[in-house]
């Protein structure tokens, strides 16, 4: 039997599981040229509650009472085209949320399930690998000696964007959500210091008793106060590196905050966001790097599994109260 | 005789005359290995606001009951330094406001009368048109056929900015204060479009209907909202450049706004401030290659000369007010 999960209606702030409907549906058969795949692992990410919203933006949105697309590891389990063998395993980025589909075979990347864990393709041998990988290459630009801040610092990105921070020589405190996450930072992760912003009155002072010699590179995943809060202790020359800003993603107005274009001026400060899909031509360098420091144990990773189809809807909304600790992916 | 203007008073706000103060003092003597200036043309920048706060920011700020120091044009009355000439004129980033000074000559250039009009030399010939070049070279990188929205487009910067955003081929508007100088950027300086802030209730629309193509540069003299609306238009990839944030220099609390990082995620935008002080290397390119498009009439300029050495403190505030067309400068 198969299953599919649609937009039912587009979230108004947080979404709800409301705003999705599981059908069951017929298994479909592939045509010739296609492959039929079964879906092992589904990749929940912040980003894609921007593709709820019926806006344009780097990615077309998500139609309503279509299915959801994403990153998805599959199985292969019938092929009519030669490329794709049975029993092989491939990463899809935009796969549909169903259980069994078809593929032209477009767009999916094969991998090997020797090398790594299945679910390590979607995140740091996947798209929040490079996106770590990328963002901290061409924007961050680390030097020896520098200090790193990171927010979300226990998750997905985060973690990888910290544990790069350690391999460039730099100092680098993460920022998360519970005394749990600050502990994983720090003795799994390897960084100098954590701050629990659940936990924190004041985090500008935090940043600044974390941070003696001032924030040189901060990664934002959360955008808000958080940002405020690294900006009032960013050095000259610093980089803000704006990876996503999920404290705002529900929000159904733009919120006010403190208006930074002074500090950007008399700090020289750069701000910039990014999309990993632009970078295409710096995925293969960006994965081979990435698979080098986990052979030589610099890179660790957590991940959140939850397994079940039907729970894919929830997962993604858990997403917004931090409750994964590193990548979420649902298992099939 | 001989006089000086002190910073009497930090400014609270907008500066008044009574934050300053006006000394006759002696006419100093030049020491062995020093020269005597006399002062021809003295700039008044609104950066030096910054400087009179008493907090860190790219340059120390100004003493109180110190005399205040810029950029000036001066001429050498006599000479105990053999590199200068009696006659000769020197420009200096930071001499004081003095009618007559002694240096010992570390830190002036020499200007050549003939060249162009000494007071081009602290304008588009100085810092002024060296902020334009540098700030579109390194963060603007400007291409064919862009849309380039410059505010404070009929001032000093901002008309240069503008120019070399024709030279490279792009569409460009210009935001200003007044019908005059919305004439004075499209007829003199050649911009294509030109929107008066002051007379236009909502800029987003405004700058939606000047920029049907949406705006791929925007070169930022003021903050605010002005900023709001240009980013409200930004293209993907679009890049702002933080010169200046002028509309907020006088705030004595920082102001709050709509927060703009979800907008530089989902439109990979770069925002950039810079100073040019620290593109020194860059200076002689900038300068030469202003120098011939002025000579190739591709580049024009304005200025509004203010006459009389106590008129300076007036001349300052009424930047503020945007009552200069082009580069401000005293003539003494």
């Amino acid at each position: 039997m198969n299953k599919e999960i649609l937009l039912k209606s587009r979230p108004k702030g947080r979404p709800t599981k409301d705003d999705f409907k599981i059908n069951e549906i017929d298994k479909p058969k592939p045509n010739d040229g296609e492959v039929l795949l079964k879906s092992k692992y589904v990749s929940v990410d912040p980003y894609m509650r921007g593709r709820m919203r019926d806006e344009k933006s780097y990615v077309p949105p998500f139609q309503l009472n279509e299915p959801i697309e994403g990153g998805i590891i599959a199985e292969v389990i019938e092929s009519k085209n030669e490329k794709f063998k049975i029993g092989e395993y491939v990463n899809g980025s935009n796969l549909q949320w169903k259980i069994f589909q078809t593929s032209t075979g477009e767009n999916l990347q094969k991998v090997d399930s020797s090398q790594a864990p299945l679910s390590a393709y979607l995140g740091v041998l996947g798209l929040t690998g490079i996106t770590a990988y990328v963002g901290l290459k061409n924007i961050g630009n680390l030097k020896e000696g520098e200090t790193l801040v990171v927010s979300g610092g226990s998750g997905a990105v985060g973690s990888i964007v910290g544990q790069i921070g350690k391999i460039k020589g730099c100092k680098v405190v993460g920022i998360a959500g519970s005394d749990d996450k600050v502990e994983t930072m720090q003795k799994k992760f390897g960084f100098d210091g954590g701050i629990n912003y659940d936990t924190t009155d004041d985090m500008k002072k935090a940043i600044k008793e974390a941070c003696p010699n001032g924030v040189d590179v901060y990664w934002d995943n959360v955008g808000g106060e958080t940002l405020d809060a690294a900006l009032a202790n960013i050095n000259k020359h610093g980089r803000i590196i704006n990876c996503g800003a999920i404290s705002m993603y529900n929000e159904t107005e733009i919120p006010k905050g403190p208006r930074h274009e002074s500090t950007l001026v008399k700090k020289s400060v750069r701000m910039q966001g990014f999309i990993v899909r632009d970078h295409q031509d710096q995925f293969a360098e960006g994965i081979q790097q990435i698979s080098k420091w986990m052979n030589d144990g610099k890179i660790k990773y957590s991940e959140t599994v939850v397994e079940g189809f039907e729970n894919i809807p929830q997962a993604f909304i858990d997403l917004f109260d931090g409750k994964n600790e590193g990548k979420m992916v649902v298992k099939i």
